[in-house]
């Protein structure tokens, strides 16, 4: 059976029929923002307003939005493209990338919070929001504001689609989902408190999903396929099954390479043992250790010092853990592909397309 | 010309057709509220989390969400009364009281950001959310959550509705238009500084309409309005123009008793005067002071201090604001008279029903 599409065609005002338009590059996409931005900020919600508060609003935006590796959000775009088999009009196009960023609207929003919650000094290379001098609390008013940014855009550029209502409740489902995560993992692993018993793999993989796998991997796929024009709720429940799971290999990629990839490849030193996270590597150590190991565990877990994260370590590598994710990502990866064509609702290379990106990553 | 009316009339499943149903208590709207509680603890996505998530969130919407005076949440059921001239079925009514509540979230949303960002102690009573012991900076994300659960309970009990759209555009725009008045009103009185320069009508204005006037006045009015099945802009556009209105009157009102009024009666002591809030009383104190007035209002405003606030309160009596605030007062009611009676595409009731209960009020 062929993928499904709606009945409709999703041909809008001023496309030009279906052209093959190349490769999204970073610059075409960065160039949608700031068109989605500049629409903001002339708003006449904001236009009316007093000067400084345009210049508040573009200020924070730059601030928060673009700064990110945006691989969500060029996501939507290149799924579409493989959904469409390339040939996709400009509007099509644009539609992606419109909402490839208020998935990245939607990253800012949960970041700036986040960074407040956990008393976070930087982000993205630079100091987190709510700390730059004469921020401060305003920035709890500006997750707000960054989040209904998102509904401003959807408005002037969705309202007119036959799949409007899906996409409001896709953005609402997702910040639901995604709040939910953030609940769980604060109250997992609470600010100043070391409790390992609590970081078993349940917990992980409930807090894994939802704080980041529907945002980060089912989210793009359901834009992109609504853009192209998916309308039956089945294939819907398939893509989010196959990028959830995706979304949690991702993040226990993620936390592997914290600790074992290449600091100049991954651009950042990991910090997960002295900050205490509940990643992956932990909860696979706790499952494995004998008692006089699970001591040294406890006795070294969550402290910023030199030796007590070289003793973590040691013990990651006395446990095999290394040996452990490797057989982790080979199952992880024939699972996937299993699922990706033990169906026939959507293209496979949607789903492979997204997989090829992420397994066996080093960054 | 009589009021606009959709074409569909808005009898859905469960109706048992249009019967005359009488006033709202109180009682039968907290028990709306413990329904709709009830629901989203056993969402789905709630329901398969650990327990303490559920716990959490329970406890979290008992402590922010029903403890206000509830009017903004009364007022939708009452409004739709009086635009059906008390032919309402069981159903609408329902209605009408589920999005009272989503006003009511929406509001605990921004109140528990509010106390946040202005570092309060109380708020109805009781200790202000993030104060509670255990809760902190998780409050970042529970306002979060308090936002989220709207579009649950709008999905679950209006989705079927020909309204749901702008139902939901509704919520979003005046969330936007909130959260805009709160940026106003922070960058004009940032916490710890006192800059009476900044006091001007205008400003005052703009930030009463925005933080206040679109969600407690206009939001419950178009609630109701759709929920009676009222379906065309300008019916909309007219609302939103004598509901603001209405806003900034009620608001003005509120600065008033705030100096002015009887604590037993209003049940709290004002302290506008020592908060260096931004209040219509100051503003029209600056635009009347005289220099050496003026001197003395910017060497006592914004002080706990008890001479400082009886020099301000004399300077108050020496200007004659309460006779201004009474002059203003006959003025904004004759002038919201003739716009709500100057029109034909609403019953003028919708209006003064809400106007008569705001009129030369004490409390």
């Amino acid at each position: 059976m062929a993928a499904v599409l709606a009945t409709e065609p999703m041909l809008a005002n001023g496309a030009a029929g279906t052209t093959s338009i190349g490769k999204n590059t970073k610059q075409d996409f960065v160039r949608v923002y700031e068109m989605l931005r500049d629409e903001l900020v002339a708003d006449p919600l904001t236009a009316e307003q007093p000067q400084f508060a345009a210049d508040h609003l573009k200020r924070m935006l730059d601030y928060n939005v673009p700064g990110g590796k945006l691989n969500r959000g060029l996501a939507v775009a290149d799924i579409l493209r493989v959904f469409k088999h390339g040939e996709v009009t400009e509007e099509e196009v644009f539609r992606a990338n419109a909402l490839g960023w208020c998935i990245e609207w939607l990253q800012a929003f949960f970041l700036v919070a986040d960074d407040i919650m956990d008393n976070s000094i930087t982000r993205r290379g630079q100091a987190c929001w709510y700390r730059v001098p004469g921020v401060g609390m305003v920035a709890c008013n500006d997750y707000i504001l960054l989040e209904s940014c998102i509904y401003r855009i959807l408005q002037r550029h969705f309202s007119a689609a036959p799949y409007y209502a899906q996409l409001l409740e896709l953005f609402h489902e997702t910040t639901h989902q995604t709040a939910h995560g953030q609940l769980l993992d604060i109250a997992t692993a609470p600010i100043g408190t070391v409790d390992l018993s609590r970081y078993t793999l349940p917990t992980y993989m409930r807090i894994v999903t939802y704080k980041t796998a529907f945002y980060s991997f089912y989210l793009p796929v359901a834009c992109g396929l609504l853009v192209g024009g998916v309308a039956v709720p089945p294939a819907f429940a398939l893509a989010k099954n196959i990028c959830i799971q995706m979304g949690q290999y991702f993040q226990i990629q993620d936390d592997y390479l914290d600790c074992f990839g290449d600091p100049a490849v991954i651009g950042k030193i990991g910090t997960d043992i002295q900050d205490n996270k509940c990643s992956w590597l932990v909860v696979q150590a706790l499952q494995r250790a004998q008692p006089p190991q699970l001591a040294a565990l406890k006795a070294n877990y969550g402290k910023d010092d030199e030796e007590a994260v070289a003793a973590v370590k040691a013990l990651y590598a006395e446990l095999g853990l290394e040996a452990a994710f490797r057989e982790y990502e080979s199952e992880s990866y024939v699972r996937l592909k299993a699922l990706i064509h033990d169906q026939t609702l959507l293209p496979a290379k949607v789903f492979t397309h997204l997989l090829d990106k992420i397994y066996k990553r080093q960054k």
